[in-house]
């Protein structure tokens, strides 16, 4: 029997199938520690238990994206091990609020599926549910990745695409339970601006940039247990035209949430992902900017929530927006454009 | 409404104004193992519960330095954002032990300002209080930093320079509370010297090297939440005549501190900082090596203290103690000159 | 009186004589977390308190090696600080598992020494112990260095060559108490295999390789407060004909363990480490791959146990599994040749 896990190929994936991810993962304090190493993160609500205290939650919790590198991280060898590119995401829901101790477990159900007419790849779609120990969901989220098939002349049998909403309704936002901003202490948190604040179609350049080097995105990588060739086998990548390790595309969605801060400072807490692309790769070296757009706001009662698109990109300052143009190619310098609804507090 | 802060500059800053600064941090064994993994301390008493029980503590308190560090962090975005320079500390004051769960928020009191005749830029002093979650005072320090003024023209009102001691007075030095060493056990702390083995003149030479990466000096600046572009911004750095990012000084101070183990095993309790400077800047790759000179000692009943000077090179071996020379100009490789009061056993 | 450690050499020890190590250390989640950051390693009994309990275990145990690391670097500064070379371990078994919030220390005691002919220097030999705060030992391994002796001139006493186990024998293997494999979770766990589906003389190729950087390598040291000058003083190995900083042999260790996860997903608990010798030294740079064969097999029960020896090579594939040839001579690639014993659960 061979014991080496050749991951699955495209035929290997059925329509309805549910793949239980291995390695279930205790988050824990020093993974905070970490994150707030690699990245820099500065909003309050996690990074000090007495703010989320006083915002009614019992400590502070992890920020979103940290569930969702763990959550992630699960799924690599069985969905992406033989992926030639990670193509989308849709509908992220976070659910749950994790907290240092928790202990998170994934499954994926394959819900799509769509052979390339090279009969060489097939695009997988799977929504992914992460789960803590008391079986409750804390993230949802569809992915969709190209795979490769082991055999060309593998015939596959039932293919569909699923449909996709390109964002997630604001009532099917989760606002964790107890979340109270009413004493909310905006100078601790580092800003005034509230939701009112925000007008849709306003863009933020988010000034700062931060360099990113091999060893930090190989240690932010592994951290999750993501075990993706690509990012960490640098004799094989030697073969690539590029000759350089591929930066995971996390690491660039944690490294432009921490620079959005700077102007986003009361928008830390995530609640969906409703979508991303990561539009170029990129290696280590290369300093990363972000600004940000108001896509969209939501009145959820006690807190309001914005949508908001972050848009990353490698050696290049972000005070002019750079975006695509009219006929959809990106600026050359954008690596990522990324779509999220985050709360925020309301004036009041 | 701009949301991107711009931070403050020179004529922003008012004599007895209280900046508040934000993103209060919990401290936990994530920041200790990162600590350890940046620089290698081994002093025993923040190394393990087990030792700092025995000196009468309820569980190894975070290193001074880390508390120092959380604390400095915080006043970057309002204090020092557009420093062209940080001129020096004084009157730095460890108040009470940090343990991991504390929350530290820190507020500072501007106590000087001297415009420069350049009418460019100014001197700003502050006196930054670090606080836990019981409001307790852990760390007071006084810090001044050369600003940057928005408009050339703008007056300043009141300015006035801020009387500063050249060292803290054994008197104000505070001990730990029930902190004891009458069973210090010496072995486990790895040397026999007491505080009576040291004699003020005495100079150690650490002999051992340390190496900074790049990676490194980036995770133990963003693990405190200093935000300063001079660490992080490559694509920015690339235009200074280094093309480097600068290190941040505090990550000279703590690997210096962690050489110095050898030589001032049980010297690793920092009681007050009397005075620092960063002779010159650091860049990733150099090695540095440190040598102490015992500068004072003060009996204080219980224990005793040590005021030491810590001298950091870059690539220079320290075992001939390289210093000033007669008119004040340092040894080329000198790059950071610190004055600081540790606590010692007695043998009693 | 000379207060820097100048470490022993060879003339320094005895036999029988007994050093207590300095630097008492408490391992922390925050270890765990710098470890998986390090490694990236899956084994599912260290990465979810879930999954430990589930298998008789109060919580998520460190991986074995990290004991091993504490443990070993707590001795370097009293055996190895002076050592020419680190030449082999024995007899190592575990003893008891570690926890988040255990404090280790440990003791070497001197049982063999043997000086060289040319009579500069001579091979210790020392069984060291490592004891959590409840006094109970954790971990035992025999290792022997060769170290620089200080005068020439100096006689050795009393000399002996310690006779040292090939193997340690099943007998003396100890499972953790209360470890139950009996609803052990294949499909969190990764992998089918159990016990019964290895068979003696096997090989894996464990496929995956993985990239080693200053940074980490660096990291990945001090974390233990292991302080060999040979991985840090950059400065003082531009003199060294390599130009280059050695990585610690632990890291290799560490890393091959963790590639080791893709074949031998549940046999991550070592329970003995037989013999290990670092065939070449490694450089930051490189990347590991590992290849592991099956030299024996115990049945202990309520558990199997595997005797396994876990090649690893440096920018070389090991789908050939690359070895010694028919004089003993390795193959150049070849860096580290490590023989352990694994729990693995039985089909039952």
């Amino acid at each position: 029997m061979n014991k080496t896990d050749p991951g699955h190929f495209f035929e290997d994936f059925k329509l309805g199938q549910r793949l239980v991810h291995a390695t279930p993962r205790t988050v824990t304090a020093g993974d905070v520690a970490l994150y707030t190493a690699l990245y820099g993160p500065r909003f309050s609500l996690f990074s000090s238990d007495e703010f989320a205290r006083a915002c009614g939650l019992a400590a502070a919790p992890v920020d979103p994206l940290v569930a969702f590198h763990v959550v992630f991280g699960k799924t690599v060898p069985d969905i992406s091990l033989n992926a030639v590119a990670n193509l989308g995401y849709a509908e992220g829901r976070f659910l749950a609020p994790v907290f240092p101790g928790d202990t998170l477990s994934a499954v994926s159900d394959v819900i799509g599926l769509k052979e390339n007419s090279n009969k060489k790849t097939g695009v997988v779609y799977v929504r992914t549910t992460g789960t803590n120990q008391r079986g409750e969901a804390v993230l949802s989220y569809v992915r969709w990745v190209m795979v490769r098939k082991r055999d060309q002349d593998a015939t596959i049998a039932e293919q569909t695409v699923p449909a996709l909403s390109s964002a997630v309704a604001p009532a099917d936002l989760v606002i964790p339970p107890g979340l109270d901003f009413s004493t909310y202490d905006w100078t601790l948190a580092g800003a005034p601006h509230a939701f009112e604040d925000y007008d849709i179609g306003e863009k933020i350049d988010h000034v700062d940039g931060m360099a990113v080097e091999e060893a930090e995105h190989q240690m932010a990588t592994r951290l999750w247990q993501n075990t993706a060739k690509v990012h960490f086998n640098q004799f094989e990548r030697n073969k690539d035209p590029s000759g350089r390790r591929l930066v995971y595309g996390g690491v660039v969605i944690s490294t432009a949430k921490a620079l959005s801060f700077n102007g986003l400072q009361n928008a830390g807490l995530i609640l969906a992902i409703n979508g991303g692309r990561h539009v170029a790769p990129f290696f280590a070296g290369g300093t990363v900017f972000a600004w940000s757009e108001v896509l969209d706001k939501a009145d959820l009662g006690n807190v309001g929530a914005l949508r908001l698109r972050l848009v990353a990109t490698k050696d290049r300052l972000c005070d002019d927006f750079p975006d695509k143009d009219g006929e959809g190619a990106y600026n050359p310098a954008v690596i990522l454009d990324f779509d999220y609804w985050a709360a925020v507090p309301k004036r009041g």
